[in-house]
C-alpha cells in the first residue's frame, strides 16, 4: 500500500532544490524523530531543529536557512509545512473509489451523474439532483432532491444531504455529517411550540472541507452560505441561516447560532459557541470554548472563561466570584474611608 | 417546486382577514427586506417595522395595529409568527416521501408497517416494530425490535432507533439522530470498568422533535422519557435516564447527563451543560453554556461563564481569578485595620 | 422478551452468599423503589439503604453489613454494583444478531469474515479487511480497507470505520460513531488553507467502548492510540494523533485536540475541552465543562468555569469580573495607603 517516489521526482513535483540524491526511493512520511531511512520528514517549527542532528529520514524538507548546518539530503523549499502538505497526498493510503455506479445504488432516473464519477453501494440519489465530474460519494451516502456536486468533491461513507443543497468544487465531507438538516425554527403560541417549515437552502463554495458530524443547517427563508475555502471540523454545529465568509477555519464542537454572519479569515478554536444574530468581523481569532454574546467590529482575539485550577482552589474561586459585586463595592467603600483620613487621597481614588 | 396559492385561500386557511386581492398568487415566503411581488412576508418583532415602508411583498401577515398605517396588501392576524410558522408548510419544498416499501427495504416477517406509511431505501427493520399510519421512515434507517412509531411521524433519512424505543404521534426526527443507545454505564472494580446492560428503554411523547445528530441514551434500568412537545436541536446529548417535561426546548449541543429530571416549559440555550441526578423544576431558562452544577427549584434565568474579552485584557482577568480568594481575604484585613484607625468603621465592614 | 433466571442460579454465576430461597425466579432488574416481586434490585450507594425497609425486590444484591438488618431474600457480595453490572446482561432484551453474513451485504473478495461472526443488513466491507470471531458488524456499517476487529466485537448499526483501522477484542462501537476520520490538518499559505493527507491510521485497544456519534480521527503520520479499557462516552471528539491511556474515561460531549496525550485511570467529565500538544498525567479527574489550556503533572482533580446564579446576578458578576484587574491594583493601592496611616501596617500587606 506505500507508493514509492524517487526523490528528484519529489523535488520536481514541489519546485525544491535537491541536496543528495535524485534516485533515492520515498516510500512514506514521519516527523523528524520517527523518520526511518526511505521516509521523507520536514522541519517547519524551529522548535524541532533540535531533531535534525540525529533524523534518519531518507531526506528533510526545511528552508534554505536551516539546511545549511544539516549534513543528510534535503529538499530546500521556501515554506517546509506547504510542501510536506503538497507531498502529503502522494503517500496517502485512502483507497481511491471505483469508478462508477455500484450496482446497488438507488439513482433516479432524472438525477444526472457524471460518467466520471463514482457512486458506493447503497448510495442514493433523489430526484433532479446533478453530481459532476470526478465526484466520490461514498457508500450509504444520501443525496436529496435537486442537490448538486460540483467537480471533484469527495463525499465519505455515510454523508446526507437533504434537498437543495448546492456545493461549489473540490468540496471534501467527512463521514456523518448532515447537510441541509432542519433548523431549530419553532413559534411558541401559549407554551407550545409550532414549527416553521424551513424553506430555504444551503449553498457551499469551493475547496470547503466539513467533517465528522458535523451539522449545517437549510436555512429558514433564504440559503445558510459557506464561503469557499472554509474548513469546518468536527462535530460543528451551524444552524440555520448563518454566513460564514471565504477561509475561515473553525475547530472541533463549534456551534454557530441562527443567523449569525462571520466574516472572512476567522479562526475559531474548539468548543466556541456563538450567539444567533450577531456579527464578526474578517480576521477575528476567538480562542477555544469561548461564548461569544455580542458582534465583534474589530479584528484581533477574543477570549472567555476563567483558567484552571486545581478543583479544591477553584471552589473557592467559584464561590468569591459569586461575591465580586460585593467585593467591588467594598473596595469603593475603603477607599471613600481611606480618603477621609489621608491627605489628598479621594482624589487618585477612582476609576 | 414552488407552489401557488392564492392569497384569498390563505386567509381562509389562517383565519386571517384580507386585505386586497384574494385572486393575488402568492409562491413563497421571504423576510420584509427580500420578499419579491409573489412572495408572502410577516412582520412579527416590532424592530422590523421600519422595513414595511419600502417592502415589495406581495402580501404581509400582520397584527392589525400594524396594518394601519401600511398601505400593501396585508393578511391580519393576531399572531404573525404563529401564522408565519402554519403558511410555511405550505410552501415548503421538502420532497413528500413516495408511499409504500421500497423494494430494497430490509423487514422482519412480524414487523407491522401500517399500509399508508412510507418506508425508504435500505431502511431495516426489526422483529417486533410496530410503524403507524402515514408514517415515513427515511432511507437508511435502522428500526430496532420492538419499536413503536406513532401515526404521522417523520424520520428523516439515517436515523437510528435501538430496540424498545417507543414513539408518539407526529414525532420529527433529523438525520444521524440516535435514538436509545447504550448509555454510559460501568462499575469500576480496582480501576477498572466493567459494563453495565442497559435494559431500560426510551419513551418518547407526541410532537416531538428530535435535531441532526442528537443522541438520547436508553434507560438504565427504568425508561429514559421524552415528554409531549419536548423540542431536541441538533447535537444533543440526553443521557440514560433523564426525563424531560412537557414543551421544554433545547438549542444544539445541550447535553444532560444521566438522571437528572428537567420541568416543564423551560428553555436551555445553546451548549449548556447539567451534571447527573438533579432535578430542574418548570419554567426556567438556561442561558448559553452554562454549567449547571445543583438543581433549581425556583423558575427565572439562570447563567454561569464571564464575558467576552480581548484575549490580552482576559489573560489578565484569568490571572486575577486564581487569586480572587486571596484578594477577597485582603479586603477583609483592609476593613479591619480601616476600622482600628475610623471612628466607627468596624461596625460597617462586615454582611 | 425477559429472561428468567432461578436466584440459586444467580448466586451461583455472581459467587453470591444466598439468604433465601434458590428457586425463586427472576425475570428482572430494577431500583430499590422500584423493584416488583419477580426482579431482583441492588443496594450500592448508602443515601439508599432508607429503600430497603418497604423494598417489594424479590431479593437485593447488598454488602454483608447491610443485610444484617434486611428481612427479605438477598445475594450477599463483595461489591453489589459490580454485581449487578454482571448480572445486568442476563436480563438484558438486546436482541442477539443473526449469524453469517445477511445477503444484502457488500464485502470484498479479500476481506476475511469469521465463520461466525454477524454481518449486518447493507454492511459494507472493503479490501483486505478482517473480521474476527464472534464480532457483530451491524446493519449499515462501513469497514474501511484493511482494517481489523479483534474477536468478541460488537459494532451497532451504522458505524463507520476509515481504512487502516485497527480494533482489538470485546471492542463495542456504538450507532453513528465514525473511526479514522481525516482530522482537520491544513497548512495556510496567504490566508488560503491546504489539506494535509492524514496518512496514519488508528489503533484501538481491548475492551475500549465508544459512544454515539464519537469521532475517533486518524492519524496526521502515526496512529492515533486508543489504550485497554479506555470508555468513550457520546458526542466526544477525539483529534488526530491524541494518545489515551489505558481505562481512561470520558462523559459525554468531551473534545480533545490533536497531539494531547492523556494518562491511564483518568476521568474526564462531560463536556471538558483540551488543548492540542498538552501531556496530561496517570490519575487526573476533571470536572465538567473545563477547558484544560496547559499539560497537567499531578494526579489530582482539576477545574475551571464559573458558578451558575441567578441571570440577573450573573450580569453583574460578570460585568464585574472584566474589572477584575482595576480591583486588584486598587487593593494593592489601599494596602499601600493603610500602611501608611497605621503602624506596622505595610509590612503584612505584601505577599
Amino acid at each position: 500500500m506505500t507508493a514509492t517516489i524517487r526523490l528528484g521526482e519529489l523535488a520536481e513535483f514541489l519546485g525544491a532544490t535537491l541536496r543528495g540524491s535524485p534516485e533515492k526511493e520515498i516510500t512514506g512520511l514521519a516527523t523528524l524523530q520517527e523518520a526511518g531511512p526511505a521516509q521523507l520528514s520536514f522541519l517547519a517549527n524551529p522548535q524541532y531543529r533540535k531533531y535534525l542532528v540525529d533524523c534518519q529520514a531518507a531526506a528533510v524538507l526545511l528552508k534554505a536557512a536551516d539546511a545549511e548546518g544539516f549534513i543528510g539530503d534535503a529538499l530546500v523549499v521556501a515554506d517546509p509545512y506547504l510542501s510536506y502538505a503538497k507531498a502529503s497526498h502522494l503517500f496517502d493510503p485512502k483507497p481511491k473509489a471505483a469508478g462508477g455506479i455500484h450496482p446497488s445504488a438507488v439513482i433516479a432516473p432524472d438525477a444526472q451523474v457524471d460518467p466520471s464519477a463514482s457512486i458506493g453501494a447503497f448510495a442514493v440519489i433523489e430526484s433532479g439532483a446533478r453530481i459532476g465530474a470526478g465526484v466520490t460519494v461514498g457508500a450509504h451516502c444520501f443525496i436529496g432532491a435537486r442537490c448538486e456536486i460540483g467537480a471533484g468533491g469527495w463525499l465519505a461513507p455515510r454523508v446526507t444531504l437533504y434537498h437543495d443543497v448546492r456545493i461549489g468544487q473540490r468540496v471534501v465531507i467527512q463521514s456523518g455529517a448532515v447537510i441541509g438538516g432542519e433548523g431549530f425554527g419553532f413559534a411558541n403560541s401559549k407554551g407550545v411550540w409550532h414549527k416553521i417549515a424551513q424553506v430555504g437552502g444551503v449553498l457551499i463554495g469551493d475547496d470547503v472541507e466539513i467533517g465528522v458530524n458535523t451539522a449545517v443547517d437549510r436555512g429558514a427563508l433564504a440559503d445558510t452560505v459557506i464561503g469557499n475555502g472554509v474548513k469546518l471540523d468536527n462535530q460543528i454545529q451551524i444552524a440555520h441561516n448563518v454566513q460564514i465568509g471565504d477561509h475561515t477555519a473553525m475547530a472541533a464542537c463549534v456551534g454557530i447560532s441562527g443567523s449569525t454572519r462571520i466574516g472572512k479569515h476567522c479562526m475559531l478554536a474548539g468548543g466556541v459557541g456563538l450567539v444567533g444574530h450577531i456579527d464578526i468581523c474578517d480576521n477575528v481569532f476567538i480562542t477555544g470554548m469561548t461564548m461569544v454574546t455580542h458582534s465583534i467590529t474589530e479584528p484581533g482575539a477574543y477570549s472567555s472563561g476563567t483558567a484552571m485550577q486545581p478543583a479544591a482552589e477553584w471552589r473557592k474561586s467559584a464561590a468569591r466570584l459569586r461575591k465580586i459585586d460585593d467585593m467591588a463595592r467594598r473596595i469603593k467603600q475603603l477607599e471613600k474611608r481611606v480618603g477621609d483620613v489621608t491627605p489628598g487621597g479621594n482624589a487618585s481614588s477612582e476609576g
